[in-house]
């Protein structure tokens, strides 16, 4: 197993190399020493020895404590071994094919704003999908067999009602908001910012945070990410805007809790495929809540900015200086509604993703003609957030998700959001001194809530074991909402 | 053989990672996935299946004219599977925790300048050279052994006659420049140079030399290195000084040297064990020839630093305003017998390989005992070079090859030298051109020209193959001595 997770690592570094490192050129090669890892990996991992030892392995810790790291491990890898074994060699190749073919058809389709394009790759894509569903299995759904390869074992009917409970309180809430929009200016944020600069204070941030920079690094690419190959190697990437401060500094702090995440993992399952952020089976709900705590729970809170303000003000000569707290705490808090969910504020951004869960639904429920997706999406934009794409896109075309093969993988962002908030209060819970020490520029006992109560755990439990160990309790949104209610009568003056 | 090859690539990414990038706590994480890689590449290559596939691509290409890419592939791929499976895994295993302690201890020693910590590890890996020779086999000496892991089919008994034929006149015009050395002033390398400036100056020239950063890239690390993956993917490393500018600018040319190798395989070798730059079995000699020729024929040359001395003066303003070219020129061309091999100057630099190679020598055949080493070290520096080192870290201790069971890769610097002058006068004879193409900053005629005669070959031919084909003879120092001969007439006035 160490070797399979060796032999992955690489291939993940293979890929880091790739977005930040690799000459221009170095892509065809780089693309045949992945296939060929990819194939070892997986030569190796479902070889009939590979079997014999798991079996050999779980006849060994059977009886063995259901937490414990050699039973969690077995029962993982179990599970692992049987997804890797469930897909035919002939249709990994051609889901590989259409995939590749449909992230290129796509990106030309987005680029001429030309949703026809797009459309016969996605029905194909649509008719594949459904038929890995069925090469998978599910009981009730088989958009439940899409969901379990993002968050193990999350059902489509628990993920509608969730959904379906919290959507009304957020379109109430953004009606609310939108009567008192003038009361936030964020002009402040849409200047000119050297970039240098930018980098120097998010690092200071993302440092005093506690990402570890003797085991992690930070460099510049396009479309950020984090990537941990072991506690001790985990690294995380930025996009710089010189002329909007937001995706510097609020990135660096998402991937750093992705990264402080990676991090976290204990000693005894790291390398190994208990640790294995971003593996097959990972939660991605429960990942997505640790990038997202440090990115808006305390990110965003008044409390961060009253320790970090002047620093940003020193950071940034004469560019704040006629900006006070209160209206900068406004500005990184403003609700507006729009068109694309990866710049979307923390009120809208759950809605965004519902119009995707709704239509992916429709889609493999065979309900909704792909032909008439781009309808039904501006439909749903005008429903949930009053607006409506001047153009595909703008609209349809916006994510790189459906033309990768990447159905059921939105839920996870929206679920990322809520437990965050769930976990956060039980942190405050265990240690109401948090808010107090955030304000005052100290982040470890927070950080090292999350990691004896999550991080070190790496992919042990699936969400909702995790969130009923962390909380007592499932899934829920009415943290959420209620975190946001709080948050945006106090910055618009709601009653 | 390909899927091989990526694996060998993919390796060497995560050693050049390891060297630039990775986070100081990442190596024990980067051992394991190096490990891992190692022995799937190990066993993939001496597995049963490989020698069945080589033996039928041997019947499939038996008669294929012996420099075709099919017949060199599998006549090199033979070689490769022969060396592979001489070594029994035990032997392996601890030769490798050997060298690993050795390097270790050899550290240490050098850093507390005795010698006699050292000395039990080198009687042991004097021990297990002698053993490895033994089941590598060989007919005259098992130095041959050696010799041919660096250089397949390198012998003893030639190279010996290639030294001793030009060690006198080596030493005669050391003593000769001597008398001579008021002549030459290199103070005007020993200021303060901004290393941003260096780095600008130093990729400037090798752009312009041809190194492709459209497939390459240059960082900086401690000990530089070049690595190709594949011609589309060479990376090479520098050193910067702030206060000497040679180690920068010289060495960028020289690491580019062997990226302009690794980037002029031939498209139908690339990602194939017939390019393999660095592989065992390749010609160290071969390869140093190819940066020796950028760094020194054209790096160090009267012609070069025309067209290049007013840049570097417009790169350091100020800094080199009472320079001329000919006290430039002369500068970088200084002799100096030195103790420190890696410091050289092309007249010196033999010398220093020689007394290297007749003590391993000696120890091979077992007239030197190890204990004595640092006095015969002294006593050879006295011989040669008239210097005698005041401890062993500036003697017998300073080089780190042999604590790492590199016993035998000495001679191939010299060699390179030697080759670099043979190579590179027939270029001349086939482009008279060239010397005042590159007095014009023009150096595609002689790139193009090493393309096509060596580049390209990859490691299809030995040393001895490759310099008969190219020149028409078999190696010799004669070309090098009346280089070295005219050259230093000419800067040191010798009669």
């Amino acid at each position: 197993m160490q070797d399979i997770d060796n032999l992955g690592t690489a291939r993940s570094l293979l890929a880091w190399d790739q977005r930040t490192q690799m000459p221009p050129q170095g892509a065809g090669v780089r693309a045949g020493q992945i296939a060929t890892l990819s194939r070892i990996y997986h030569e190796m991992f479902t070889s009939e020895t590979t079997a014999r030892l798991i079996e050999e392995a779980a006849n060994e810790v059977n009886g063995a404590d259901y937490e414990s790291d050699e039973a969690s491990l077995i029962r993982l890898v179990q599970r692992d071994y049987e997804d890797a074994t469930k897909l035919p060699t002939d249709f990994v190749k051609r889901m590989s094919e259409l995939t590749s073919r449909g992230q290129q058809v796509w990106a030309k389709a987005r680029a001429e704003k030309d949703f026809v394009q797009f459309q016969p790759v996605l029905e194909q894509l649509i008719d594949m999908t459904l038929e890995e569903a069925a090469l998978r299995g599910y009981d009730d759904h088989p958009y439940d067999a899409l969901l379990d390869q993002f968050d193990r074992d999350l059902k489509t009917a628990d993920v509608k009602a969730i959904f379906d409970t919290h959507k009304p309180a957020l379109i109430d809430l953004i009606a609310a908001v939108s009567e008192q929009q003038d009361r936030v200016d964020d002009s402040c944020l849409h200047q000119h910012f050297d970039i240098d600069q930018q980098r120097a204070f998010a690092l200071d941030v993302v440092k005093a945070f506690g990402f570890d920079f003797e085991r992690g690094r930070q460099d510049t690419t396009v479309h950020p990410f984090a990537m941990s190959m072991s506690r001790y190697d985990t690294r995380i990437t930025t996009r710089f805007n010189d002329d909007f401060l937001n995706p510097a500094l609020f990135g660096m702090m998402h991937e750093a809790g992705h990264g402080m995440h990676g991090q976290g993992f204990s000693d005894e399952i790291d390398c190994t495929p208990l640790a294995g952020g971003g593996a097959r089976g990972y939660s991605m709900s429960v990942a997505e809540s640790q990038s997202r705590t440090w990115e808006n729970l305390v990110g965003r809170s008044r409390g961060f900015w009253q320790w970090a303000f002047p620093k940003l003000q020193a950071a940034f000569p004469g560019q704040f200086d006629d900006v006070d707290l209160d209206t900068f705490y406004g500005a990184v808090n403003r609700v507006q509604p729009s068109l694309i969910r990866v710049e979307a504020d923390e009120a809208t951004y759950n809605l965004h993703i519902m119009v995707r869960f709704e239509l992916e639904l429709e889609l493999v429920s065979g309900s909704l003609k792909v032909a008439d997706l781009p309808d039904a999406w501006n439909a749903k934009y005008q429903d949930f957030l009053g607006i409506i794409p001047p153009d595909a896109a703008l609209g349809v075309l916006q994510d790189v998700h459906w033309s990768s093969g990447a159905i059921g993988y939105f839920p996870t962002y929206a679920l990322g959001n809520l437990l965050a908030v769930q976990y956060y209060n039980k942190a405050l819970q265990d240690h109401p001194s948090i808010p107090d020490e955030i304000a005052a520029g100290k982040f470890d006992t927070l950080l090292k809530w999350q990691t004896e109560h999550i991080h070190q755990h790496g992919r042990k439990f699936n969400a909702d074991e995790m969130t009923r160990r962390v909380t007592g309790e499932g899934m829920q949104s009415q943290d959420y909402i209620a975190y946001l209610q709080a948050k945006y009568s106090d910055i618009y003056g709601l009653s």
